[in-house]
């Protein structure tokens, strides 16, 4: 049996190495998938240069985009990752859901299954501020419109709550529940992975 | 083997027997799904006493919601068809949504796997006008929240772009692509549905 | 010079005389606006019958939008007070908005100004859980859609922070953030009203 | 009396010289405002190096986004005009509202008023699918919530309606509707921004 690939797209703005919140809340998901033997990866995308546009060739000479694409295609689980400002997910999340609007059009090799069908899709969102669900409902939106599988419970998030602070992910004492709930979108990741890898949804209709 | 159930909430804001534009786009979901030997039904709640709250039990004498609720909690496959209204869910959707939150904290009686795990849903959505990835995103992120998968592509909708006008889905003469979205829908609902009912979703570790 | 009107829809899901956190938050908002002379008046709209529908007058016998409709015409200023459930609007939020649908051909009696111009709208949100910033936006795209204007920062929030807990709005002591926005969301309604009350928006060109 | 500015930033993906339908509709906003004798100007931001972040000084070297802030803050009027990817806005368009963020923080040199205080903001979408509603909501909400008044009805947009096929706003046929809704924006945008000037909103109590 071949091995399952788990892929976590960072979308903070910060770049390496500066430290991410985003990074370390996705890192429980990423964990715990390791812990039940899948090969996880994350990239962190503020890193690359990704063009704007909505297609998987390279825009220009320095698009990194094909290359990240080749992981993305070949991950059974991708984990979206964004901070959140003015309580939507980042430009860099929806840079990655932009260029990935190509696969609206892409099948597989073999056949005309469309190329995200049987895998599967997870949300982890961290922010100093409110709007965690409506980041999970965009990306998982963006993410069963062009195929993607998201199963129950399949995100994690932490904010401070309402008003300013300088409380982060990565400072407060308040970690139990997004660990624990990050833990069991690991679970169901894999489980709903397992299952499709079992039984593919295979190409449409017609 | 026993029947795979679909079930398909019409939140529709026509009282029958009107005729419901919403009722026939998810028609062709249902149907599609009743061809492969699930047993399907149809509920349009409007017809139907649901109080607000967010509790399973009837909050008032009149209140059918735990009636209704029984049925979606049977059913392998959900299916919510909502019209648009200003751009989003109407407020029949938004009502069961809402006593649906219940589901958060239930679990199946024997063990403590949540009451929505294995369960797949898709989404329905017509509209005079612009809308309906919006609407898909709303239902898809808070049925996910509670534990429902949500296949990749299970969705399908009709609006009539741009500005006012008498056209509505049950008038048009451009089905085809709408007709072809749901029959695929249909497809990839009851493929995750096979796969899960083989592979459940175990209960959360922890 | 006539006196300001301000109504606020309470959405909550709670009937009279149960305790609304909305309420609660919403009355910070209020009582700034009535300590500037503003003539205030709140509904709780679910002690009322209001039918599914997109029109104004009365869809039952027992529908009392109409008298309803009337309060709302007749204020300048709008509040719309939610709570949170899945990071969403109440369904009671979206029943108002969906009535409020047939604005959209609704002019003045003297001219062809569109029922909503010049009115200003805000909105206040009280969650157990994270949503807020969703709900503001969703709010308030329903209300610009129709014609209402919304001020730059004419809103509040409090909720818990994530993950489950009892606390409340009513129980919390964190309450200074969201009461001086409160308070500032009612200067800015109140600035943008007497500035559209002065130099009303015309009738649209055309 | 100073001239009105009023200033659109076209978040296309799409790189000058090549045609934006996003541009051209857009147009028709600021033509009408040019028309009642308003200084107009566009930015096209994809032809520049704005970089990831929520702070108001460059960057990086290369980063324009302080003399593209420049130009934000020195203007009453500000469209912003975007494509529809997945049904949501483009990743330049978040980015632009990113930077933005930092208005949050940011007072008027004279005094404690919010710099976003009194000006107004409008939204231009275009799309070859739905997502219209949607993308107005998420603009308007950002936006609102740094500061900016949204005018009633100051939107317009276009998109084919539903399914796959090659029409796009710059070859549709079926324009009326949009240009005279781009038309009613630009006179609601107006006449706001006006008010505004004349009646300016306050620095918030306390």
């Amino acid at each position: 049996m071949s091995l399952v690939q788990a892929l976590c797209l960072n979308c903070t703005l910060k770049r390496s190495p500066e430290e991410s919140n985003t990074q370390s809340l996705a890192a429980v998901v990423m964990d715990a998938l390791a812990g039940e033997g899948v090969d996880t990866e994350t990239i962190r995308l503020v890193d690359h240069t990704i063009e704007p546009g909505v297609v998987s060739e390279g825009v220009t000479d320095s698009d990194e985009w094909p290359a990240i694409r080749e992981r993305i295609v070949a991950a059974e689980i991708l984990v979206v990752a964004t901070p959140t400002w003015l309580g939507q997910i980042s430009s860099v999340a929806k840079r990655a859901l932009e260029r990935m609007d190509a696969f609206l059009s892409e099948t597989r090799d073999d056949d005309e299954t469309p190329i995200a069908y049987s895998r599967v899709a997870g949300v982890v969102v961290t922010g100093n501020e409110d709007g965690a669900h409506h980041c999970i409902s965009e990306i998982s939106g963006g993410l069963i419109d062009i195929g993607y599988t998201v199963p129950g419970q399949a995100w994690t998030y932490w904010n401070k709550g309402p008003g300013p602070g300088d409380e982060e992910w990565l400072t407060t004492k308040e970690r139990d529940w997004s660990i624990k709930t990050g833990q069991a979108a690991a679970s169901n990741l894999l489980a709903v992975a397992r299952a499709l890898t079992a039984h593919p949804i295979p190409a449409p209709p017609g």
